[in-house]
């Protein structure tokens, strides 16, 4: 029995349960904070996402009851308000709980969301942050994010957008523009119009750019190619989310710092 | 006696030691990844940075040898160059070696430099990722760095360029865009010039902007203005270095976002 099917017995009169939000990180456990390791030791009782790794989830205690909000629940995935919802009802009825995101949860993890409502419900709250994608592929894959050669900015923008998933319309003037790192998570949807439009606002067809799929995890792969080759040669690899696109000059380092240890077997 | 007065017992025959660049995180050392704390752990020798916090150089083992290559060598702080070239020695020399940086090694931490001499030399490595200054504020003061209604994107840039500190002379047409949070590192000093490039760029001079002082640590403090009074009311604060500085939307949550757990007993 989940608590989703158990009456939550309600204390009116007990403070609200604290509720952590922990950043999962990318995939590889070992790149869990302390601080996050710690929390999921002791969890009771844990909202996670799709993204989550299986390793990571390994480490949760057995008896701690676990919901996938990522997952369908009943026929449909839980939409955010409903997240938010259940997160606040569980609190109020003295929960304590862990919401575990892949990544950090306020780099595209929707944790704002999910704070905002539990501030506006008086429930206590934690958060602790978590590797980024985009800094496990760098450091997996030997790709510094800024470099004074390359790159000093660097942009995280997402290839999924409000309640338009299908249409790609990103700020393009501020992406195409030299010298800077721009890292597009869940990019790969839209690889093809995602390239075309960074051409269009003027940046080379020669840019180099890369995906990184399952970034840290055994599966990882990498394919390094530029701005106008990118897609079909993504496409010929059958490269599958999830998988990062980054675009700029450190995406040729991958292959400029390959090393005989081992880490680019699987560079493409 | 340091290995800097040593001489060293360079082996020609033998293959040269690792070196593993750890990011250290932003201070509070709980947020260090469970890799990079084992990797500490173990360690014999560690160059690291002055923004490498007390907290989490107490965590090397007693017998670790240290040497601070962010602190004056002698006379002066050692040059990138030369830190360089010392990894490449001492990794020849055989000795393993962590390379420490405060937050991670490839976000303006010029750990992709090190790793082309590294590569270059021969001498192998591997990079631990750490969580950035920004993600540690963010989570600290329950500030998304991306938000559905505020930022669907968010970049780092730093305040110090190239061979030419006291200018700043930044890509404004970037970084002046609506929707999107931009987080400067190391902005402190040139907090007047980066507000008014801003608003001479088309920001609004009531777009939220905030200085976070030493995010994580025990002296956090932040400060919630806008980009048209953030540079007085820094002054008149005393806002000291390190400190990021976030303009956008987000900028104004952590005064939203306040909850009585005392996360936020030092907002100004």
């Amino acid at each position: 029995m989940s608590v989703l099917d158990e009456p939550l017995r309600f204390g009116r009169d007990a403070a609200p349960a604290r509720v952590t939000l922990v950043g999962a990180g990318p995939g590889d456990p070992e790149l869990l904070t302390l601080k996050a390791a710690r929390v999921l030791a002791r969890a009771t009782l844990v909202l996670h996402d799709q993204l989550v790794s299986d390793e990571v989830l390994a480490l949760l205690p057995a008896h701690a009851e676990r919901i996938d909000v990522g997952k369908r629940c009943g026929a449909h995935a839980m939409s955010q308000r409903q997240i938010c919802a259940l997160m606040v009802e569980l609190a109020r009825a003295g929960r304590p709980l862990v919401r575990l995101k892949g990544g950090d949860p306020f780099i595209f993890g929707r944790g704002g969301e999910e704070c905002e409502a539990l501030a506006a419900a008086g429930v206590p709250f934690e958060v602790v942050p978590g590797i980024t994608a985009a800094q496990g592929a760098a450091a997996a894959l030997h790709m510094p994010l800024t470099h004074r050669d390359h790159a000093d900015a660097v942009i995280y923008v997402t290839g999924h957008r409000r309640g338009d998933a299908a249409a790609l319309n990103l700020d393009w003037p501020r992406l195409a523009r030299p010298h800077q790192t721009v890292v597009v998570y869940m990019g790969l949807a839209s690889l093809g119009p995602l390239c075309a439009s960074l051409m269009a606002h003027g940046l080379a067809p020669d840019t180099p750019a890369a995906t990184v799929e399952n970034a840290t995890r055994p599966s990882q792969r990498v394919l390094v190619a530029d701005l106008a080759s990118l897609p079909a040669r993504a496409a010929a690899l059958g490269v599958q989310p999830p998988a990062l696109v980054v675009i700029g000059g450190v995406a040729r380092l991958p292959a400029l710092l390959r090393v005989a240890d081992g880490a680019h077997a699987a560079l493409a």
